[in-house]
């Protein structure tokens, strides 16, 4: 089954493709490589969920900020790709939670956001990962995220 | 016209590249990459303007913090490659900007300075990027870019 | 003499690669490129000098913790590769310092774990580097660093 299905049996719609925040391009292939820029959690373009886990949002928001994340990045692979079944693996995600002052649980907010990346492509979703606690994200949102793709 | 041309034409002259502020190297050319150490905006070995974005230093001067990194980053692959021809692309930039407690707008910061890169390479210079407000830079430094470039 | 000839004459040795603290691999390989997940300072399954460096730990204490990073990062790429001889260059270090509201010496923190890796590798070991300073950490470490080597 495609990932693009996968996507749509768990419940999520790809939304369309976020313009970047600035004067960047959203994502760029070099070699293999598909580089992607910093993604946040971009609803209907508004941050919907602004300031700090641990916080101003629980951790299960934090994470549903994160699948929001997850779903932006893909839109932007499908729109650079032209499909999905293209990626030939999820290589490398770092993840930045904008935390309140003693929150340290920043991988429990990736979490699901990795599961399902894993969910929709399998093997090819298991990434490394990088999770870090920073004081401020653009627009006040709680979670960007970087990724790197392999590309057929 | 060359990227240096073009760097002359807009008022900047390179500078002198930076010596590593620690144990590592400047660059690092691995297949057609070429991976650059975090950046920060050294004028005659120091950091002028020091602190943090939204509190000690404007937007507009974090901006100009930023174009002296683009002008160091630009100085150190000069040295390394010869010559700035020999950019093939500016891959990604992922600026950490040192924020005051309720500052959210690094994007702002970092825009012209991705704008340079593309007066000066055109196509070239156009990339991705990822922007974080991080809690405190080395010597105070209110802004660090870390760059990867395509080379021929 | 071989790496980890070195490092066991240097003193050290290597401890078991540590599990992931999240849904993600330990370590990715894409062509000749080996990507490693954020690697924290655990000793035996945990944290134990926890906090900002500046207030909680000294800047002594937290160059140990970075080592402990190195050491850590080194038993997974072991792990992965079967042999330290397969790397053939460490590309690029990025080190996350959850820093103290005045801290900015981040680099120093880095330094011992950089020079580390150049006795232990030598030419290889000369990598690039980045130093932040960031809120929090995951299990309120001291040190996370994220590694890219370039493998045989």
């Amino acid at each position: 089954m495609d990932a693009e299905k996968i996507l749509t049996e768990l419940g999520y719609t790809l939304p369309s493709p976020v313009k970047p925040a600035g004067s960047y391009v959203p994502a760029l292939k070099v070699g293999n490589f598909l580089f992607l820029s910093g993604i946040l959690p971009f609803r209907e373009g508004n941050v919907l969920k602004k300031g700090k886990v641990g916080k101003d949002l629980s951790i299960e928001e934090a994470q549903q900020e994160a699948i929001r994340v997850v779903l932006n990045a893909l839109a932007i692979v499908k729109d650079f790709l032209g499909n999905l079944e293209n990626v030939k693996q999820c290589v490398k995600i770092t993840g930045y939670i904008a935390s309140a002052k003693d929150f340290t649980e920043q991988p429990k907010v990736l979490n699901p956001a990795s599961e399902l990346m894993t969910k929709i492509f399998g093997e090819k979703g298991k990434h490394c990962r990088v999770a870090v606690g920073v004081y401020n994200l653009p627009f006040d949102a709680a979670v960007e995220m970087d990724f790197i793709f392999e590309v057929k």
